[in-house]
Order: C-alpha cells, then structure tokens, then sequence
C-alpha cells in the first residue's frame, strides 16, 4: 500500500466538524474524502489525528490515507493540488508527503496543541472577531495560571469531559498550560497527549470562570476529585479554538 | 457649539458603505448618527472624514459632530461606551474627545492613508481570506514598482476616476505608493491628499495587470495623459481595501 500523509488548515465556522457521520452534512473529512474518490475513482477513508467540535478551526491538523500502489498514479504536489483546486477557500491543504506504510494519523499521534483565544481588552476587536471568545469582565491572570498548575500533569479528567457515557479511560497527561497576553487577547496554550470530548473548552469556561473570581483555583482538585461533569465552569464556545499542531515520535 | 472628534474602527463586509444616501440603507454614518439621536434625543448630523465604499473596511476613520453646550452633558467616556454598547460588533469607536469647534473631519483632512492586501501566496490564505483579494498568477513587484513611480506626484487622475461625470477637479497628489511582501502578503499603502471615486480599487487593478504582465509600466504616463477611465485597470474588488490613517494639519 502507499500511504500519503496530509497536514490541512481549516476554518471550522460553517462545518460539523471534522469527523463523517451518518447523516450529519458538512464535515471535513467527507469534503476531503469526496476530493480523493473524485481523484481515484473509488472510495477512500481519511484517518484523522482527532475530531474537532463544530465549529472549531485547525491551523495544522494532521491525516493520512492508504491505496494500493497500483493506484497511486498521482505525485504529492499533484495530489496537493487537486485538493486545492476543488476544496472549498476555507479548508487547505499545506502539504502532501508519502509516508511509513505503518503510519496512521490517530494511532500514532503522541500529543496535541490547542489554542483558546479569548477578547478581554478594552474595546472588543473588530477583524477578528469571529475567531474569538469576548469577555467583558476583567480576569485574574495570576489566579488562572495557578488553576492551570493543578491541572497540569496525569489526572483523571473525566469532569472535563462531555461525554457522560464516556466507558474508557478519561486520564489524560497536560504537559503544560500557557498563557500569553498581549494586545488585549489572552491565548491560552494546551500542551497534552490527548484530549476528552470538549475538555479543552471546559477547561477554558472553568479558567474564564476562575479569572472572573466566581470560581477560585483551589477548587481545581476537588473538581478533579469529584469526576463530575457539573462541578466544572461552563463551555467555552467552538469557534475561539484552534488546532495548532498535533505531535508524533517519529518523523514521517 | 461643542465639536466631539470620534476615531473609529469598522468591518465594511455587510455595508452600503459610509455615506448615508436616500433610501439605501445599512450604512456607516447612518448606525452611528442612530445612536446619537437616542443619546441626545435630536437628529445629529455626524461628518466623515470621507466615505469609504460598500464592502471597504477602515481601522482608523475620523468623524465630528456638533452639538449647543447645553445638550452636551456626557462625558466623552460615555460617549464612547454608548457607542459602543448599542452598535454592532463589526463597529467600534475607539476613542471620542473633545475638539475645536471649528475642526471638521473632511474638511480639515489634508491626507489619507489606504491599504489594500493582495494574497499571492503559494496557498491561499484560510482564516483572513475574506479581507484579502486572490491573485494565483506570480506577480512581479519590481514592475509594480515602476509603475508606482510614475503614478506617484501631483497628475489628473481622471483616468482613474469611476465617475465619469465628475465636474470638480480630478488633481490630486499621491505623496507615497509603499510596497510590503510578507507572508504571501503583498500589501499596497496610498498616501495622498485624498482620492477620487474608486480611485485606490482602480490604481489596485492597474498595478496588478502590471505586475502579471498584461500592462507595461511605461503605459503610465499615457493612461494618465489620456484623461479616460477605460484606459486603466480593472476596479479591484472592495473586501481587501482599508482606510489606515487621516492626517490633520493641527491636533485636534
């Protein structure tokens, strides 16, 4: 088999999200995988690195796809640009690489970065707008970065985590939450090996939460504790965060 | 009379424009002198430093109003937080101060400051594709250069002139035509003493059928000398042009 790995940026506004499903129109991966079936002539699935939410945008997300080799006809750069020419302005593909035959997109993915940008200056932006999450209430940086010290680390974050049914595991490891403010927006960096269903924007709706002081960051490891999904803040809304990078071992 | 100086920072995507007309409605001018009538309780007649056109964007617009002392009882801070509170979040009023009273913010105008922000990446650009135009074709910038040189100075730029009954003089200076290629980004910053109707969008077009090879630099002069719209390039399209600064001669 060849295997083509895909690095794609997206503006998640107007899909469900990244992943197919059933009836659900508008999703990334089946406008991606009706380009490939349009270009090979036959059906092919795409494995992405993780789902994005509704709405949620990727400034790098990562997958990769498998034909046989009797198929694959096409050069990297053609195949690049057979995506662009049919994907719609708002989903594009930065790269095509032939990769390791083993390599899967999800399985093989060692952590993930997501960025969470929320508006707290003094007048609202106007361009950007759209990409962002506006808080009129000052928050309490301090107080958030020392919530984000409890929550960095091994924990079982099943009170991040939407899915109450969820039957696997819900321990994951944050290598590290951090903060940037500048010009009035507060970027809010999550370094992890994985994440739950919307746990970054719970964690980020319990950070906003802290910040405006109707939570204090001493709570954090009762939350933590508790492995209840209403003992956390709110969630946050999709269309402030972003996939920035997802992470493997090994090249490919 | 007391004169309030208003700057102001605006996404033109879903506007007839600034200037108030008729029965057009969805305009700049109009949004913003609605206001003023609920805060006074009397229509107020708001000046711009000069419109801008349907879809054109500004980060920094310049207007005044006048009001008898008697009504003015806010405080520019509340003003502007008035403003801000009732207009939608694609306006906003960065800043309201108290002026001279014989400040007007076209009349007194003795320079503006267009950009205008042409994506000629390699790949097309995702999450500010909607305030950028798309040219695929490699442009070359040393010849839009050229060209600049000669567009630059005191001409009669009739010729670069949508309306084509247009009785007052068409003389205008171009102090500066600045090139700025980052990140597939090639940014063009107008500096001149004002400008005639779609006068930017069509000195855009021309020094993009320059750089692309479909015009010459020295057709110049001639366009120029030929006093005649058809002579020039096409109108380039409104979303990727911004209105940075207006210069006074005197702080207001």
């Amino acid at each position: 088999m060849a295997n083509f790995g895909i690095i794609l940026q997206y503006d998640g506004s107007r899909y469900n999200g990244w992943q197919r499903q059933g009836n659900t129109p508008d999703t990334i991966q089946e406008k991606l995988e009706s380009i490939l079936e349009r270009l090979y002539g036959e059906p092919i699935d795409l494995n992405g690195s993780g789902r994005t939410d509704a709405g949620v945008h990727a400034l790098h997300q990562v997958a990769n796809y498998r034909i046989p080799r009797i198929l694959s006809r096409y050069s990297c750069q053609e195949i690049q640009d057979y995506f662009n020419a049919y994907l719609p302005a708002d989903i594009r593909v930065l790269s095509v690489q032939k990769v390791e035959e083993r390599f899967h997109a999800r399985l093989n993915a060692t952590g993930k970065l997501y960025e969470y940008r929320i508006d707290c200056g003094e007048i609202a932006r106007v361009f950007d707008r759209k990409y962002l999450y506006r808080v009129n209430e000052p928050l309490n940086l301090p107080r958030m970065q020392e919530a984000a010290e409890y929550l960095t680390g091994t924990h079982d974050f099943r009170s991040f985590c939407s899915n109450r049914q969820m039957k696997k595991s819900t321990v994951r490891t944050i290598y590290s939450i951090d903060f940037d403010l500048s010009d009035g927006i507060l970027s809010i960096r999550y370094h992890g090996d994985g994440f739950l269903q919307h746990m970054v924007r719970i964690l980020t709706g319990t950070l906003i939460e802290i910040g405006s002081g109707d939570m204090l960051p001493s709570q954090i490891p009762l939350i933590l504790e508790g492995r209840d999904r209403s003992l956390a803040g709110f969630t946050a809304p999709p269309q402030a965060l972003f996939l920035v990078d997802v992470y493997y071992d090994t090249d490919h």
